[in-house]
């Protein structure tokens, strides 16, 4: 009788065996267990554990836009459209949906790139954003970012003059990016950002990433996220002009990871799309790739899966292509569709709904410039944490001084001193963040990502527990 | 200036450009111009345009069932679950949903693999279904079956002792299957169904296949399409038992997509699992992943993307590497989540759902037995059309006798003949149906694969366009 299977781990994609996606990785999987573990009254030192290695807000405690869960509601079951309970504006913004829909069921295919009226109201919205012309033709809507993410870099896979094709990516990154890097057998060309400069892209350093990886690899592509994640920071317009010229000189696909674009505090958010236009030939000739997502933003729908790409200036058969593949998968999820299109187009001054949705929106706004405050705050007053102004996105990524003998306690258990300090962390406190390694720092510096979006009481508790564990960590190995 | 695109149709991923997915190709570009035209007023000599492309069934006029909606009208809007227009036991099973959910939120991501108790109640559908255990452990939801079918085909992208690899796929095939592949860059190894009998697989046929394909590639996967997708037979349990002794034979990983196994008329249907399992070790033991998808059977909701795969007997390392690569792309949407959880159980007698449910369950499995029916009767009835019986699915495969001199004027145009045809078709009656040649056919014959779906007028009307085209067409060319 044979043993071998027909797949093991000999013969899989080996490129599968490389993603690493630390977001839900073995920190995460050890803090699940925890929680069976104090459910069955394993005793701990704390009664539950604090999840911050996602930035899922909803499951953070946010309430869902009441406009938006009607109109799922409703669309999903157009009966329910005589409810007295339901807003007009509500019944009206469903109606005009179904009317795109064939059969006037959410049920029934959409196209591939999504329903027209969707993809037009995409158009609106970044054409009010930018003041500049959008195209529905240009939009693809998708399962959140991620999928559109995922499909645009599939793009890039092909040698060219017989070098292979490698994307350049920041660090820290979010690591949906390595992780499909890995995936689709794209190489990395790592771009450092600036710490001591509020994580600013310096185009000395992405110089030297193009060139080292040039060596042996064709660049094809940079990756930007704009408002930084783990980061936090919103790119300056100037440094956006920087970059666009950077990438005008090597002929590079610029990726504008813009997902968190409606999560910032105080500053201006520059698309890389306005910023190209008006910057004027030959840049404004340049290819894009953005990206947003219904999973952030005021709306955080993470569980509902939509978001789209703004695709400009592809050559024609290139886009042609990018259809083609997408036609295979069917279509996005009509329901995240309907969500799309209530973020493009919230109720607005004298409607109904008008008033409920503005105090739901200050509430996530005022939760954000509170939280991001507090973080600042907070991790710069711990001795040994250092921590940027955190100018949007829904993250601290603070920097932590880690003493020596830390380290090789860490590296005594075969874990980098950040998995080390996050394990021990999660273990004392229940608090569960995700290690510097996990998104990339530089080397022998030490960082964790957390979420803060948390309830007020649930933030301040972390913090203090934070700080408590930090207190405890340097005296055990100093 | 620079007049070159970073991505050209030189530089881009040279597999895209292979692509061909029928089911939305050129033919459906046409009829969606013509529906244009016609709204414009372009005089044709039909009214309006019949799709008959894809398999979408809400868009054919099929009514959702009632319960489904309901329950996603409730978990996306909990404050609705006062309203007294919504029977008890959906308001339970919303419940029992969102307790699943972190904060009882569907708007939370999910685990990658997808909610703990919608992965037991598909467990339970199985067990129930084959008799024999299912495990949550082994399912993993995804958006649509074309989503899990695509990552599990991802894991075959590795040469094997110097030879790339290739999936055997039958002919005809639902060009999912030669979409994907050709996205992925895995090699096709063809069988033949044998149409003369029924489109039966016949071992020798898949003999020759696997010896073909194996001179230049290893062969990795057999694809089985059970209920047939285009041909709409269902396979006997003695050919499955043929089909998984030849895998057996070649260590071959059995890809079963048996996502019409609640579309069929008066056929068993016998799942993989369960003939492996009964067949005993060391069938039993061999590796499968089986489709299933909420776009297809009674709920046919093929724009809310919803599926799984149930993967058994791989090897663990196997398994993780799987979880891992679904793990970067978050999560399945949550609302498909919802919409399978009431596929795999649905109102029960009693329940307050359940006599509604019932009726519109028979009315779904009236249509399908009577077009079966009819379709079958009519082709049969044309003149140089043969059909074999269609035992589920929801789609016909007529083979037609093309006369020679239509062959030539086809290629006269650079047309295969069955493009050739379906365009005239289309030109000359509004009929879209797909050619053959997306689906393959044996070289020399001739088909078109139609949906058959459409309310019983609509379904006529067509049956008459079709006869009276061909009858013509047959005159022009004789």
């Amino acid at each position: 009788m044979k043993l071998e299977k027909s797949l093991t781990v000999d013969t899989i994609n080996q490129n599968l065996l490389n993603i690493e996606y630390a977001v839900r990785g073995p920190i995460v999987q050890r803090a699940i267990q925890i929680e069976r573990e104090l459910e069955k009254g394993v005793p701990k030192p704390f009664d539950r554990v604090i999840r911050a290695n996602i930035g899922d807000c909803h499951a953070l405690g946010q309430k869902p836009i009441t406009f938006i869960r009607q109109v799922l509601a409703l669309a999903s079951c157009p009966q329910l459209m005589s409810s007295p309970h339901v807003p007009q504006d509500v019944k009206e913004r469903v109606q005009e949906i179904l009317d795109d829909c064939t059969k006037g069921s959410v049920g029934s295919y959409s196209p591939s790139n999504g329903l027209r009226i969707v993809r037009s109201r995409v158009a609106q919205y970044i054409s009010a954003r930018d003041g500049i012309p959008a195209f529905p033709e240009d939009i693809w809507l998708g399962s959140g970012a991620s999928d559109v993410i995922k499909a645009v870099l599939t793009m890039f896979i092909e040698n060219v003059d017989g070098k292979p094709p490698a994307i350049m990516i920041p660090i820290p990154q979010y690591p949906l990016f390595s992780g499909t890097l890995s995936e689709l057998g794209l190489r990395r060309a790592n771009y450092y950002l600036d710490e001591e400069n509020g994580w600013a892209l310096q185009v000395d350093e992405l110089e030297r990433s193009w060139r080292e990886a040039s060596v042996e690899s064709r660049v094809r592509a940079i990756v930007v996220i704009n408002p930084g994640n783990p980061t936090g920071q919103v790119l300056t317009r100037s440094n956006i002009e920087e970059i666009v010229k950077f990438a005008y000189e090597h002929n590079l696909f610029i990726m504008a990871d813009e997902v968190y674009q409606e999560n910032i505090v105080c500053k201006p958010f520059y698309s890389f799309k306005k910023v190209m236009h008006e910057m004027g030939p030959p840049y404004s000739n340049m290819e894009l790739a953005s990206f947003v997502t219904c999973s952030k933003g005021w709306a955080a729908e993470c569980g509902l899966r939509s978001g789209y790409v703004e695709l400009v200036n592809l050559q024609p058969e290139v886009q042609r292509a990018y259809n083609t593949a997408r036609a295979v998968m069917q279509c996005p999820t009509v329901l995240g569709q309907c969500i799309l299109d209530c973020v493009m187009k919230p109720p607005s001054p004298g409607e109904p709904s008008y008033e409920l949705f503005k105090k739901e929106l200050s509430d996530v706004h005022q939760t954000l410039t509170e939280r991001t405050n507090t973080a600042y705050e907070t991790f710069n007053s711990i001795p040994g944490y250092f921590c940027n102004p955190i100018d949007g996105s829904m993250f601290a990524y603070p920097r932590i001084s880690m003493p020596e003998s830390a380290q090789l306690a860490a590296r005594e258990v075969n874990m980098s001193p950040d998995e080390f300090y996050c394990l021990r962390l999660l273990e004392e406190t229940g608090v569960c963040v995700v290690p510097g390694t996990g998104f990339g720092q530089l080397p022998g510096t030490f960082h964790f990502r957390t979420t803060i979006l948390h309830p007020k009481d649930e933030f301040q508790h972390m913090m203090d527990a934070i700080r408590s564990f930090h207190i405890n960590f340097l005296q055990m190995f100093s």
